[in-house]
Protein backbone atom coordinates (compact mmCIF):
# COMPACT_ATOMS: atom_id res chain seq x y z
CA UNK A 1 0.00 0.00 0.00
CA UNK A 2 1.15 3.12 -1.35
CA UNK A 3 2.18 6.03 1.16
CA UNK A 4 1.33 9.68 1.06
CA UNK A 5 2.89 12.15 -0.09
CA UNK A 6 2.52 15.70 1.57
CA UNK A 7 3.79 18.69 -0.61
CA UNK A 8 4.98 20.87 2.73
CA UNK A 9 5.77 24.49 2.52
CA UNK A 10 7.82 25.49 4.86
CA UNK A 11 7.78 29.06 4.39
CA UNK A 12 10.06 31.90 3.49
CA UNK A 13 13.17 31.02 5.46
CA UNK A 14 12.55 31.59 9.37
CA UNK A 15 11.31 28.52 10.64
CA UNK A 16 8.99 30.40 12.89
CA UNK A 17 7.11 31.04 9.69
CA UNK A 18 6.01 27.66 8.59
CA UNK A 19 2.60 26.56 9.06
CA UNK A 20 1.63 24.28 12.40
CA UNK A 21 0.35 21.67 9.68
CA UNK A 22 3.75 21.68 8.53
CA UNK A 23 5.31 21.32 11.38
CA UNK A 24 2.68 18.29 12.67
CA UNK A 25 3.56 16.33 9.14
CA UNK A 26 7.08 16.38 9.10
CA UNK A 27 7.23 15.35 12.85
CA UNK A 28 5.57 12.38 11.50
CA UNK A 29 7.28 11.91 8.17
CA UNK A 30 9.41 8.49 7.49
CA UNK A 31 11.16 10.23 4.42
CA UNK A 32 11.99 13.31 3.68
CA UNK A 33 12.37 14.53 0.41
CA UNK A 34 13.96 18.05 -0.87
CA UNK A 35 15.52 19.71 -3.76
CA UNK A 36 19.16 20.96 -3.34
CA UNK A 37 22.21 22.58 -5.30
CA UNK A 38 25.07 20.07 -5.62
CA UNK A 39 27.37 20.23 -2.85
CA UNK A 40 24.71 22.02 -0.53
CA UNK A 41 22.46 21.16 2.28
CA UNK A 42 18.92 22.20 0.63
CA UNK A 43 17.39 25.21 2.02
CA UNK A 44 14.14 24.03 2.34
CA UNK A 45 15.64 20.56 4.03
CA UNK A 46 17.63 23.09 6.42
CA UNK A 47 14.33 25.17 7.22
CA UNK A 48 12.81 21.78 8.09
CA UNK A 49 15.44 20.30 10.11
CA UNK A 50 14.23 20.85 14.14
CA UNK A 51 10.28 19.51 13.33
CA UNK A 52 11.52 16.23 11.71
CA UNK A 53 12.24 13.15 13.61
CA UNK A 54 15.91 11.95 14.26
CA UNK A 55 15.22 8.60 12.43
CA UNK A 56 13.67 10.19 9.03
CA UNK A 57 15.39 9.02 6.09
CA UNK A 58 16.05 11.87 3.26
CA UNK A 59 15.40 11.72 -0.51
CA UNK A 60 17.57 14.00 -1.83
CA UNK A 61 17.44 15.28 -5.50
CA UNK A 62 20.53 16.96 -6.86
CA UNK A 63 19.97 19.61 -9.16
CA UNK A 64 21.74 19.27 -12.31
CA UNK A 65 22.74 22.64 -12.88
CA UNK A 66 24.45 24.84 -10.52
CA UNK A 67 24.74 27.74 -12.09
CA UNK A 68 21.88 30.77 -13.52
CA UNK A 69 21.20 28.93 -17.20
CA UNK A 70 18.50 30.90 -19.34
CA UNK A 71 15.03 29.17 -18.56
CA UNK A 72 14.25 30.07 -22.13
CA UNK A 73 17.86 27.88 -23.61
CA UNK A 74 16.13 24.55 -25.06
CA UNK A 75 18.98 22.66 -23.22
CA UNK A 76 17.87 24.16 -20.03
CA UNK A 77 14.40 22.81 -20.80
CA UNK A 78 15.35 19.12 -22.22
CA UNK A 79 17.77 18.67 -19.13
CA UNK A 80 15.66 20.16 -16.71
CA UNK A 81 12.55 17.49 -18.10
CA UNK A 82 14.49 14.43 -17.65
CA UNK A 83 15.73 15.30 -13.88
CA UNK A 84 12.26 15.83 -12.56
CA UNK A 85 11.24 12.44 -14.72
CA UNK A 86 13.97 10.91 -12.77
CA UNK A 87 13.12 12.34 -9.33
CA UNK A 88 9.28 11.36 -9.85
CA UNK A 89 10.39 7.66 -10.86
CA UNK A 90 12.49 7.61 -7.31
CA UNK A 91 9.75 9.52 -5.15
CA UNK A 92 7.03 7.35 -6.55
CA UNK A 93 9.19 4.17 -6.28
CA UNK A 94 9.61 5.11 -2.00
CA UNK A 95 6.07 6.09 -1.76
CA UNK A 96 5.46 2.92 -3.02
CA UNK A 97 7.39 1.01 -0.34
CA UNK A 98 5.32 2.22 1.94
CA UNK A 99 5.63 5.00 4.75
CA UNK A 100 4.50 8.95 4.34
CA UNK A 101 7.13 10.96 2.53
CA UNK A 102 7.62 14.88 2.74
CA UNK A 103 8.13 16.28 -0.46
CA UNK A 104 9.59 20.16 1.53
CA UNK A 105 9.89 23.40 -0.40
CA UNK A 106 10.97 27.12 0.34
CA UNK A 107 7.63 29.08 0.38
CA UNK A 108 4.39 27.43 -1.12
CA UNK A 109 4.93 25.17 -3.12
CA UNK A 110 3.16 25.69 -5.98
CA UNK A 111 4.11 29.70 -6.35
CA UNK A 112 7.19 29.02 -8.33
CA UNK A 113 8.30 25.84 -6.88
CA UNK A 114 10.18 22.96 -8.26
CA UNK A 115 8.02 20.66 -6.23
CA UNK A 116 5.26 21.51 -9.06
CA UNK A 117 7.20 19.32 -11.34
CA UNK A 118 6.75 16.21 -9.31
CA UNK A 119 2.97 16.99 -8.52
CA UNK A 120 2.05 17.25 -12.04
CA UNK A 121 3.51 13.91 -12.32
CA UNK A 122 2.12 11.87 -9.96
CA UNK A 123 -1.37 13.22 -9.48
CA UNK A 124 -3.66 10.49 -9.60
CA UNK A 125 -1.13 8.29 -8.82
CA UNK A 126 -0.93 8.52 -4.95
CA UNK A 127 -2.28 10.28 -2.60
CA UNK A 128 -1.23 13.83 -2.50
CA UNK A 129 -2.06 16.37 -0.34
CA UNK A 130 -0.42 19.90 -0.38
CA UNK A 131 0.15 22.18 2.50
CA UNK A 132 0.19 25.91 1.53
CA UNK A 133 2.89 27.81 2.94
CA UNK A 134 4.09 31.62 3.53
CA UNK A 135 5.51 32.44 0.59
CA UNK A 136 8.98 34.21 0.49
CA UNK A 137 7.52 37.79 -0.75
CA UNK A 138 5.03 38.29 1.78
CA UNK A 139 7.95 37.48 4.10
CA UNK A 140 9.79 40.36 2.42
CA UNK A 141 7.13 42.47 2.14
CA UNK A 142 6.59 42.32 6.06
CA UNK A 143 9.87 42.83 7.03
CA UNK A 144 10.46 45.58 4.95
CA UNK A 145 7.53 47.29 6.19
CA UNK A 146 5.94 47.80 2.77
CA UNK A 147 1.99 47.36 2.71
CA UNK A 148 1.28 46.26 -0.60
CA UNK A 149 -2.06 46.25 -1.86
CA UNK A 150 -5.31 48.32 -0.57
CA UNK A 151 -8.94 48.47 -2.21
CA UNK A 152 -8.59 47.65 -5.77
CA UNK A 153 -4.97 47.46 -5.96
CA UNK A 154 -3.75 45.03 -9.17
CA UNK A 155 -0.75 43.09 -8.04
CA UNK A 156 1.69 41.46 -10.64
CA UNK A 157 4.05 39.20 -10.19
CA UNK A 158 6.80 38.87 -12.53
CA UNK A 159 9.65 37.33 -13.02
CA UNK A 160 13.12 39.51 -13.42
CA UNK A 161 13.94 36.82 -16.45
CA UNK A 162 11.66 38.19 -19.05
CA UNK A 163 12.89 40.97 -21.45
CA UNK A 164 13.29 44.36 -20.59
CA UNK A 165 10.33 45.70 -23.01
CA UNK A 166 8.20 42.79 -21.70
CA UNK A 167 8.82 43.94 -17.39
CA UNK A 168 8.10 47.43 -18.41
CA UNK A 169 5.12 46.38 -19.97
CA UNK A 170 3.94 44.20 -16.87
CA UNK A 171 5.31 47.53 -14.28
CA UNK A 172 3.04 49.82 -16.52
CA UNK A 173 -0.06 47.69 -16.06
CA UNK A 174 -0.42 47.52 -12.39
CA UNK A 175 -0.53 49.26 -9.05
CA UNK A 176 1.80 47.00 -7.22
CA UNK A 177 4.74 44.26 -8.14
CA UNK A 178 7.03 41.81 -7.09
CA UNK A 179 9.96 40.99 -8.81
CA UNK A 180 10.97 37.89 -8.57
CA UNK A 181 14.14 36.16 -9.59
CA UNK A 182 16.84 39.17 -9.93
CA UNK A 183 20.38 38.02 -9.82
CA UNK A 184 22.25 38.67 -12.79
CA UNK A 185 18.57 40.50 -14.12
CA UNK A 186 19.55 43.76 -11.62
CA UNK A 187 20.36 46.21 -13.86
CA UNK A 188 17.64 45.21 -16.63
CA UNK A 189 15.32 45.64 -14.14
CA UNK A 190 16.18 49.20 -13.28
CA UNK A 191 15.63 50.52 -16.42
CA UNK A 192 12.51 48.85 -16.68
CA UNK A 193 11.37 50.35 -13.70
CA UNK A 194 12.85 53.95 -14.64
CA UNK A 195 10.96 53.59 -18.03
CA UNK A 196 7.78 52.84 -16.27
CA UNK A 197 8.38 55.39 -13.48
CA UNK A 198 8.46 53.19 -10.79
CA UNK A 199 12.40 53.31 -9.57
CA UNK A 200 11.81 56.10 -6.43
CA UNK A 201 8.88 53.82 -4.83
CA UNK A 202 10.96 50.61 -5.73
CA UNK A 203 12.08 48.49 -2.42
CA UNK A 204 15.19 46.14 -2.84
CA UNK A 205 15.33 43.19 -0.37
CA UNK A 206 17.95 40.42 0.03
CA UNK A 207 17.86 37.40 2.25
CA UNK A 208 14.23 38.62 3.41
CA UNK A 209 12.86 36.67 6.68
CA UNK A 210 16.49 35.12 6.94
CA UNK A 211 20.32 35.01 8.31
CA UNK A 212 21.59 38.10 6.71
CA UNK A 213 18.87 40.12 5.79
CA UNK A 214 19.78 43.12 3.63
CA UNK A 215 16.18 46.03 2.88
CA UNK A 216 17.17 49.18 0.96
CA UNK A 217 15.74 51.28 -1.78
CA UNK A 218 16.15 50.49 -4.95
CA UNK A 219 17.22 53.52 -6.27
CA UNK A 220 20.21 53.06 -3.51
CA UNK A 221 21.28 49.94 -5.11
CA UNK A 222 24.68 49.15 -6.50
CA UNK A 223 26.73 46.53 -8.05
CA UNK A 224 25.21 44.64 -11.45
CA UNK A 225 23.90 41.69 -9.57
CA UNK A 226 21.93 40.12 -6.23
CA UNK A 227 21.87 36.76 -5.01
CA UNK A 228 19.13 34.23 -5.48
CA UNK A 229 17.01 34.50 -2.52
CA UNK A 230 16.53 38.48 -3.46
CA UNK A 231 13.22 40.37 -5.07
CA UNK A 232 12.00 44.00 -5.60
CA UNK A 233 9.11 44.91 -4.58
CA UNK A 234 6.99 47.91 -5.79
CA UNK A 235 3.95 48.61 -3.59
CA UNK A 236 0.34 49.86 -4.37
CA UNK A 237 -1.45 53.35 -2.81
CA UNK A 238 0.25 54.51 0.03
CA UNK A 239 -0.91 56.34 3.65
CA UNK A 240 -4.14 56.54 5.03
CA UNK A 241 -7.28 56.52 3.49
CA UNK B 1 5.77 52.33 28.28
CA UNK B 2 3.88 51.55 25.01
CA UNK B 3 2.89 47.92 24.54
CA UNK B 4 3.70 46.18 21.10
CA UNK B 5 1.50 46.09 18.35
CA UNK B 6 1.59 42.43 16.43
CA UNK B 7 0.00 42.59 13.56
CA UNK B 8 -0.62 38.47 12.43
CA UNK B 9 -2.08 36.99 9.90
CA UNK B 10 -3.61 34.13 10.90
CA UNK B 11 -4.16 32.45 7.13
CA UNK B 12 -6.70 31.09 4.86
CA UNK B 13 -8.27 29.72 7.70
CA UNK B 14 -7.83 26.07 8.83
CA UNK B 15 -6.43 27.03 12.09
CA UNK B 16 -3.88 24.69 11.31
CA UNK B 17 -2.71 26.92 8.73
CA UNK B 18 -1.28 29.71 10.93
CA UNK B 19 2.14 29.91 11.49
CA UNK B 20 4.48 28.39 14.70
CA UNK B 21 5.18 32.30 15.13
CA UNK B 22 1.37 33.55 14.78
CA UNK B 23 0.42 30.82 17.60
CA UNK B 24 3.38 31.69 20.23
CA UNK B 25 2.50 35.54 20.11
CA UNK B 26 -1.57 35.18 20.51
CA UNK B 27 -0.82 33.25 23.36
CA UNK B 28 1.13 35.56 24.85
CA UNK B 29 -1.10 38.63 24.12
CA UNK B 30 -2.90 40.47 26.24
CA UNK B 31 -5.37 42.17 24.05
CA UNK B 32 -6.38 40.69 20.36
CA UNK B 33 -7.87 43.45 17.84
CA UNK B 34 -9.91 42.51 14.77
CA UNK B 35 -12.64 43.69 12.33
CA UNK B 36 -15.93 42.07 12.13
CA UNK B 37 -18.86 42.67 10.53
CA UNK B 38 -22.09 43.79 12.82
CA UNK B 39 -23.49 41.01 14.43
CA UNK B 40 -20.81 38.41 13.29
CA UNK B 41 -18.18 37.46 15.77
CA UNK B 42 -15.06 37.88 13.14
CA UNK B 43 -13.49 35.33 11.03
CA UNK B 44 -10.16 36.17 11.76
CA UNK B 45 -10.95 36.25 15.68
CA UNK B 46 -12.41 33.02 15.38
CA UNK B 47 -9.29 31.12 13.33
CA UNK B 48 -7.33 32.89 16.35
CA UNK B 49 -9.54 31.63 19.30
CA UNK B 50 -7.62 28.31 20.01
CA UNK B 51 -4.48 30.11 20.92
CA UNK B 52 -5.37 32.70 22.73
CA UNK B 53 -5.47 32.62 26.50
CA UNK B 54 -8.44 32.98 28.67
CA UNK B 55 -8.31 36.39 29.49
CA UNK B 56 -7.53 37.62 26.69
CA UNK B 57 -9.24 41.19 26.23
CA UNK B 58 -11.33 42.15 22.81
CA UNK B 59 -10.92 45.12 21.28
CA UNK B 60 -13.00 44.76 18.34
CA UNK B 61 -13.93 46.88 15.72
CA UNK B 62 -17.45 47.09 13.77
CA UNK B 63 -17.45 47.94 10.02
CA UNK B 64 -19.88 50.46 9.27
CA UNK B 65 -21.12 48.92 6.41
CA UNK B 66 -22.73 44.91 6.18
CA UNK B 67 -23.36 44.92 2.57
CA UNK B 68 -20.99 45.25 -0.57
CA UNK B 69 -20.82 49.06 -1.62
CA UNK B 70 -18.05 50.22 -4.62
CA UNK B 71 -15.36 50.73 -3.32
CA UNK B 72 -15.44 53.76 -6.13
CA UNK B 73 -18.39 55.52 -4.40
CA UNK B 74 -16.72 58.57 -2.49
CA UNK B 75 -19.06 57.85 0.53
CA UNK B 76 -17.59 54.80 0.95
CA UNK B 77 -13.83 56.25 0.62
CA UNK B 78 -15.00 59.20 3.02
CA UNK B 79 -17.10 56.62 5.81
CA UNK B 80 -14.22 54.04 5.71
CA UNK B 81 -11.21 56.73 5.96
CA UNK B 82 -13.24 58.24 8.97
CA UNK B 83 -13.77 54.55 10.48
CA UNK B 84 -10.04 53.33 10.01
CA UNK B 85 -8.97 56.63 11.77
CA UNK B 86 -11.44 55.98 14.79
CA UNK B 87 -9.96 52.64 15.48
CA UNK B 88 -6.30 53.73 15.01
CA UNK B 89 -6.57 56.36 17.64
CA UNK B 90 -8.42 53.14 20.20
CA UNK B 91 -5.62 50.97 19.22
CA UNK B 92 -2.91 53.64 20.11
CA UNK B 93 -4.88 54.18 23.09
CA UNK B 94 -5.01 51.32 24.06
CA UNK B 95 -1.18 50.25 23.70
CA UNK B 96 -0.13 53.02 25.46
CA UNK B 97 -1.79 51.53 28.60
CA UNK B 98 1.25 48.95 28.09
CA UNK B 99 0.40 45.37 27.31
CA UNK B 100 0.66 43.64 23.83
CA UNK B 101 -1.98 43.54 21.43
CA UNK B 102 -2.41 41.31 18.95
CA UNK B 103 -4.42 42.57 15.64
CA UNK B 104 -5.89 39.36 13.78
CA UNK B 105 -5.86 39.48 10.01
CA UNK B 106 -7.06 36.59 7.83
CA UNK B 107 -4.81 35.68 5.22
CA UNK B 108 -1.25 37.83 5.12
CA UNK B 109 -1.83 41.20 6.65
CA UNK B 110 0.05 42.91 4.06
CA UNK B 111 -2.22 41.64 1.02
CA UNK B 112 -5.43 43.19 0.95
CA UNK B 113 -6.01 43.36 4.99
CA UNK B 114 -7.73 45.90 6.31
CA UNK B 115 -5.38 45.86 9.24
CA UNK B 116 -2.83 48.07 6.76
CA UNK B 117 -5.27 51.28 6.90
CA UNK B 118 -4.16 51.02 10.90
CA UNK B 119 -0.38 50.07 10.25
CA UNK B 120 -0.25 53.30 8.18
CA UNK B 121 -1.67 55.41 10.61
CA UNK B 122 0.62 53.84 13.60
CA UNK B 123 3.79 53.39 12.28
CA UNK B 124 6.64 55.06 13.91
CA UNK B 125 4.22 56.11 16.67
CA UNK B 126 4.11 52.77 18.28
CA UNK B 127 6.62 49.36 18.25
CA UNK B 128 5.11 47.10 15.74
CA UNK B 129 6.05 43.57 14.13
CA UNK B 130 3.86 42.23 11.16
CA UNK B 131 3.59 38.53 10.83
CA UNK B 132 3.53 37.29 7.38
CA UNK B 133 0.68 34.15 7.07
CA UNK B 134 -0.42 32.21 4.23
CA UNK B 135 -2.34 33.85 1.93
CA UNK B 136 -6.36 33.02 1.09
CA UNK B 137 -5.41 32.37 -2.75
CA UNK B 138 -2.68 29.91 -1.37
CA UNK B 139 -5.39 27.92 0.62
CA UNK B 140 -7.56 27.78 -2.53
CA UNK B 141 -4.83 26.76 -5.16
CA UNK B 142 -3.45 24.24 -2.88
CA UNK B 143 -7.27 22.75 -1.93
CA UNK B 144 -7.97 22.63 -5.56
CA UNK B 145 -4.58 20.77 -6.80
CA UNK B 146 -3.58 23.70 -8.86
CA UNK B 147 -0.24 24.73 -9.01
CA UNK B 148 0.08 27.84 -10.60
CA UNK B 149 3.28 29.47 -11.81
CA UNK B 150 5.49 27.76 -13.27
CA UNK B 151 9.23 29.00 -14.50
CA UNK B 152 8.81 32.35 -16.08
CA UNK B 153 5.14 32.68 -15.84
CA UNK B 154 3.44 36.14 -14.52
CA UNK B 155 1.03 35.90 -11.97
CA UNK B 156 -1.59 38.99 -11.77
CA UNK B 157 -4.14 39.12 -8.68
CA UNK B 158 -6.81 41.13 -10.01
CA UNK B 159 -9.68 42.15 -7.77
CA UNK B 160 -13.54 41.48 -9.72
CA UNK B 161 -14.53 44.95 -9.01
CA UNK B 162 -12.56 46.14 -11.91
CA UNK B 163 -15.24 47.33 -15.23
CA UNK B 164 -14.87 44.52 -17.73
CA UNK B 165 -12.25 46.12 -20.01
CA UNK B 166 -9.55 46.25 -17.25
CA UNK B 167 -10.18 43.06 -16.20
CA UNK B 168 -10.12 41.46 -19.42
CA UNK B 169 -6.60 43.48 -20.55
CA UNK B 170 -5.18 42.38 -17.10
CA UNK B 171 -5.94 38.67 -17.83
CA UNK B 172 -4.49 38.74 -21.52
CA UNK B 173 -1.41 40.04 -20.61
CA UNK B 174 -0.29 37.57 -17.62
CA UNK B 175 0.20 33.61 -17.83
CA UNK B 176 -1.64 32.69 -14.59
CA UNK B 177 -4.61 35.02 -12.59
CA UNK B 178 -6.33 34.88 -9.46
CA UNK B 179 -9.60 37.04 -9.27
CA UNK B 180 -10.66 38.00 -5.60
CA UNK B 181 -13.64 39.40 -4.64
CA UNK B 182 -15.73 37.73 -7.10
CA UNK B 183 -19.23 38.26 -4.86
CA UNK B 184 -21.80 40.03 -7.53
CA UNK B 185 -18.89 40.39 -10.07
CA UNK B 186 -19.39 36.97 -11.24
CA UNK B 187 -21.55 37.53 -14.62
CA UNK B 188 -18.73 40.27 -15.52
CA UNK B 189 -15.79 37.96 -14.83
CA UNK B 190 -16.88 35.40 -16.61
CA UNK B 191 -17.59 37.70 -19.78
CA UNK B 192 -14.12 38.82 -19.15
CA UNK B 193 -12.61 35.43 -18.84
CA UNK B 194 -14.07 34.42 -22.12
CA UNK B 195 -13.01 37.47 -24.25
CA UNK B 196 -9.28 36.59 -22.93
CA UNK B 197 -9.57 33.24 -23.97
CA UNK B 198 -9.62 31.57 -20.61
CA UNK B 199 -13.18 30.44 -19.67
CA UNK B 200 -12.43 26.88 -20.12
CA UNK B 201 -8.94 27.15 -17.53
CA UNK B 202 -10.48 28.90 -15.33
CA UNK B 203 -11.66 27.09 -11.36
CA UNK B 204 -13.95 28.75 -9.18
CA UNK B 205 -13.10 28.39 -5.26
CA UNK B 206 -15.72 28.73 -2.70
CA UNK B 207 -14.53 28.88 1.19
CA UNK B 208 -11.20 27.33 0.21
CA UNK B 209 -9.58 25.57 3.23
CA UNK B 210 -12.66 26.54 5.89
CA UNK B 211 -15.59 24.60 6.77
CA UNK B 212 -18.30 24.23 3.13
CA UNK B 213 -15.37 24.65 0.43
CA UNK B 214 -16.41 24.05 -2.96
CA UNK B 215 -14.18 23.69 -5.85
CA UNK B 216 -15.31 23.38 -9.43
CA UNK B 217 -14.35 24.65 -13.05
CA UNK B 218 -15.75 28.21 -13.67
CA UNK B 219 -17.73 26.94 -16.75
CA UNK B 220 -20.03 24.45 -14.84
CA UNK B 221 -20.89 27.36 -12.37
CA UNK B 222 -24.17 28.84 -12.12
CA UNK B 223 -25.92 31.60 -10.43
CA UNK B 224 -25.05 35.54 -10.98
CA UNK B 225 -23.83 35.77 -7.44
CA UNK B 226 -20.95 34.22 -4.99
CA UNK B 227 -20.13 34.21 -1.44
CA UNK B 228 -17.21 36.81 -0.11
CA UNK B 229 -14.98 33.85 0.79
CA UNK B 230 -14.84 33.01 -2.95
CA UNK B 231 -11.88 33.54 -5.86
CA UNK B 232 -11.00 32.58 -9.14
CA UNK B 233 -7.96 30.93 -9.96
CA UNK B 234 -6.25 30.53 -13.80
CA UNK B 235 -3.74 28.12 -13.30
CA UNK B 236 -0.42 28.96 -15.64
CA UNK B 237 1.03 26.64 -18.13
CA UNK B 238 0.39 22.84 -17.07
CA UNK B 239 1.60 19.48 -17.41
CA UNK B 240 5.36 17.99 -17.18
CA UNK B 241 8.25 19.98 -18.75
Amino acid sequence: MSGRLYVVGVGPGDPELMTLKAARVLGAASVVAFFAKAGRRGHARTVADAHLPPSVEDLRFDYPFTTEVSLQDPRYLAEMGAFYQVCAVRLSARLEQGGDVALVCEGDPFFYGSAMYLYDRLTGRHPIEVIPGVTGMSGCWSQAGAPMTHGDDVLSVVPGTLDEDALADRLLRCDAAVIMKVGSNLAKIGRALTRAGLADRAVYVERGAMAGERILPFAELDGASAPYFSLVLVPGRRGPR
